[in-house]
């Protein structure tokens, strides 16, 4: 007989697009129960208000994200503005050390503190376990020591979707030591829902449509240290990079072009393998076949990341080219992930496989 | 102790969009095992080239579409052109008359075989049990009579996808004769997968996007005959029906608009309340709360018909918009509801219930 | 010797869609002098960070919208909220009663107060000549009577952009009186622009983008009074009108499709022929060849209107599809037709006769 | 009194996107008169059929692309398929060495003939001027020299679209030598209309619409050769570029970000002076504001490039973004400025200067 252990889980920022998409995902997880759903200037309102898509929520009302509302769950999932999740996890700590907090925002991603002043302008809140299982570190099994982290944990700082995006890409490479991790160049064509629901003009669909625009060009974007850090993690000693987002007209997805240069000396015939032997075992990792290129499309919905790698031999360097779901690998999908493991459940329970295409 | 009913599915058409949606559903079906894929021009090639969202059935080899490779599975879902399901449903019932087959295609769906002639010019293959369990029969139970046609049978005719979103959207005001089913109007905003793959010049990225484009109008579009033929299943003793699907560059979904005419003498008041008790129960079609409009996003990659309508008194209209996803609710998860039926599963089972929202 | 007149225009309201479009045509029109260029919240801001297009307007700062602003310029043109408009007419006009003012607004459209309060809700600002010199009135010379109302007019309520579409795919059947302009129903395909730049959460591109909305559904949009006053003009004794717009993923164009029933007795071939003659002449409305459908790409940028039309005898209902530019001709392309008839100019100069496509 | 010359074009391939261009541009082009306009398998149809936005053009019958039709025009304009330019212009000398011809194709762009074998794999037809007025010559007046080779030629080679957004972002750095032109990498976003109106499964609306996919991956796109040799017109002993186009949801439109290393002891401060002095005098190439970021859709219909650069000082890298309209800028547009200095013409006769946006 089959005793099935279930979960309650509260979201908190559940009108926003971090917030929904961790909501569609829990839906569809076996063993998790939606508890409080809890909002700040959108409390009050019926969650089909916001997520008119998730049918089974629609008549949910949205509580006051307050300690009192989110206590008392096994698992609390937040989706807050950058700097809000530290008092937060702090006040649930208190009330029961038990709950599981997992933070979609930035806040306990960093290593380095300084990193995080930089780049944040704030004080750090600290560093928590970090929620891409699939993340190398260098003579270990692949990704081995980053499921130990999330085993069991209490707290997950879930990645940056363009990180996720752009670490997935090249750190075969790093750990394998065929790339140069100095001098990595990554341009990303970004869906909207990234940018979340912020009402400011460039971001209305009269402009998004039927136009491509870059945004935080020339080093400023806060997704860099923490590529940095993790292909750092993958074995680069120093590692620099270029860092480009561009809006392309889509809601979702990432298309994330990465490009490193290729070690001298280093048999261009031998590159694929260091990609093929890093996500052989990965069950949302995909390295495809030979000719085939990712799209975002074939990504939506699920969590799943297509990777695709070349050598380019007269520019001296390996292109990467991968494709996420932002809001699912890139955000709530990789979350869940994290969080199964925490749990002590099978890594790939309750979450989808298969993308929605065309 | 629980024993799962395995079937074993063969989908014929399974590179085209209808197929893979087919297959994307049936992969989260917890008792359905793919068996065959089949295809025709693309017949030897992976599936992973032509559903590239599809991972787990990537390296599955498409197999020429022939009886041989379709017999011996318990269900055989066909997504071929009009015309080509009636000669293998044929051979598929002399070796096993309990196949059950599942027709997305059109030649099974019109009773009248004087409509099938006029609008599609060929002979009739025959009439099946009609894939809309919604469909309201009068003076019965809300769609009783068409769940009862589909228990147990093994043949499903699966309706068109303008025809389930304008049919769900009329019915309940025909069935309670609150609006007059002559001089329907509908017109609808299609996304550019319900063209299928055709390689056509208009059908191209670079034509479709940014632009809205009308085709089939004046009367010519095959859906015709089917939305009267449910119209008159739902009560109305005659129906004429001005029709006109418009290409807006979406991939998926259909938004509906179907306006008729209020019956002289109705409380406008009453007429919501006629809406709300008809789809009452129903676990896929939902009348929206008061001044909530449905939208294609909202039911993306799920199985649900999103319903609002309205009176225009100065009109004497009433107005109603219906969204679904053309590929689920409007082919392959409607298919699927309709084959939990005949196989005497709970009618939702394995069908996404949660759009991919934004 | 050619002497050329050059007209000097302010343009109030230059920071939105219709300021912007306005610009944009003025700056290709050989006569036309662009004086000031105001704003209300983006006052003090250069043009060139809300118009980025308008390249040679880049370094123009925004003055704030007042008389002072607006007076001294043979033209102003308002692109202002509804409701504003009639004072600061009724202000420039004291300042000099030949001042062409040009009212992109509603606030002058209306001929029946009536219809503005029910609609609008304030006090009716009175009615100006309507820049629609393809307007039929019956009994007379195609289109005439509006031209002789704008010729040397100084003031021109230009239509609205859904009215414009609807008026001119219908009108043609109204005058020859082969349709009932009673229970005409119109469903539009609209590009997000027309909603102007309101920081509304539907209206982001996270959301737009891939689906389709409706909006103003029921007969409460504002449009309705206006679409009947045409058609009244054009000989309808009565109208009554169901008419729905729905928001689809594109930034600019209106594609409508406006249908209405056959007179009874009405030969069916001779239709067409009423449209042909109705636009034989017009530089901007283009009757379609037969079995060529309008699209909005064939029109963007451009002041042309493209329309089809088709007899639905089953339906009993002649089907019209009219495809404009929202900007354009249904808005500041209109507005500059009118005012070469105000100043006795030729009434295509420098208006744009070629759309941007793909 | 002016006296104004007309000259008689001819376009060949005039059912295609470069050649509908062409015909819109010169259509509003004070001096020229658009003679024949042929097609291959298009021949025998009304171009209203295949450029239903250029009404003045729908009745004109395309001709069969022969010499007999394009001889006797002053102009005749290639928009053919690669390799098929060089046997047509060769023909055309013969009857009249008088006649211009320009060349949308690749054919006689590049001036190595071992880079056109390498990357066309077909024999070289030889190198014409080559038609970017702006590109920069190392030690000489910004463009003098691009500028004279164009000014009364009888042969334009047209640059490729993705070409002269990567040259005109990238060159001002190389000329002045503040930026490295080893190890330049670029990513672009593009419009599907740049792949033509191929008919290609991943072409299709219903692909391409809410998905980006990248092409040519790993160093094989043959605009790359041109890049170069591009670069080292600016200067460049010796070039390598790392160059991915990805296909993003927009019909038209080129967002190219393109970097390469700061050369080691440059004062970052100093470079925007660079980029300034460059374009400063340049009609149709815009260096925006600080702060301000090129978006495709202020360059829509227009010949403008918009251009911004950045220091990333971390990353050691000068990241660029420049957008163009690719069938404008990059294709007909750019093609017309030229022909205006190959006929003695001002060059920025007849261009859009203004984007169509939103």
């Amino acid at each position: 007989m089959f005793m099935r252990m279930v979960f309650t889980v509260a979201v908190a920022g559940a009108s926003g697009y971090a917030g929904g998409e961790m909501l569609r995902l829990l839906l569809q997880h076996p063993q998790a129960q939606i508890g409080a759903v809890t909002a700040h200037s959108n409390a009050g309102s019926t969650l089909g208000e916001h997520q008119p898509h998730l049918r089974r929520l629609a008549d949910r009302v949205l509580q006051p994200t307050t300690p009192d509302a989110l206590a008392g769950h096994d698992v609390v999932v937040l989706a807050l503005p950058h700097g809000a999740s530290g008092a937060v996890a702090a006040e649930l700590a208190e009330r029961d050390p038990a709950t599981v907090v997992v933070d979609l925002g930035a806040d306990h991603r960093l290593v380095d503190a300084a990193d995080w002043v930089t780049y944040y302008g704030s004080e750090h809140a600290g560093t928590w376990p970090y929620g891409l299982p699939e993340l190398l570190h260098t003579g270990e099994e692949v990704a081995a020591a980053q499921r130990a982290q999330l085993a069991g944990t209490t707290r997950i700082a879930v990645p940056g979707c363009n990180v996720t995006a752009v670490t997935l890409g090249l750190q075969p490479g790093v750990a394998a030591g065929v790339i140069e991790p100095v001098d990595v160049v990554a341009v990303l064509a970004n869906g909207y829902s990234g940018a979340g629901k912020s009402l400011k003009p460039h971001l209305l669909a009269s402009e998004g449509l039927g136009m491509a625009q870059p945004y935080a060009v020339g080093g400023t974007h806060r997704h860099i240290p923490e590529i940095a850090q993790n292909l750092r993690a993958a074995g680069a000693p120093e590692v620099t990079i270029s860092f480009t987002p561009t809006l392309v007209p889509m809601s979702r997805g990432i298309l994330a072009t990465a490009t490193a240069r290729l070690v001298p000396g280093t048999d261009p015939a031998a590159v694929r393998a260091v990609w093929e032997t890093a996500y052989a075992d990965e069950p949302f990792v995909h390295l495809l076949p030979p000719g085939q290129w990712p799209t975002t499309a074939a990504t939506l919905g699920a969590n799943t990341a297509l990777v695709q790698v070349a050598v380019d031999e007269r520019a001296g360097r390996v292109v990467t080219v991968t494709a996420i779901d932002n809001l699912v690998k890139g955000t709530a999908g990789g979350a869940l992930q994290s969080l199964n493991l925490a749990l002590g459940l099978p890594e790939t329970l309750g979450l989808p496989m298969d993308g929605v295409a065309p």
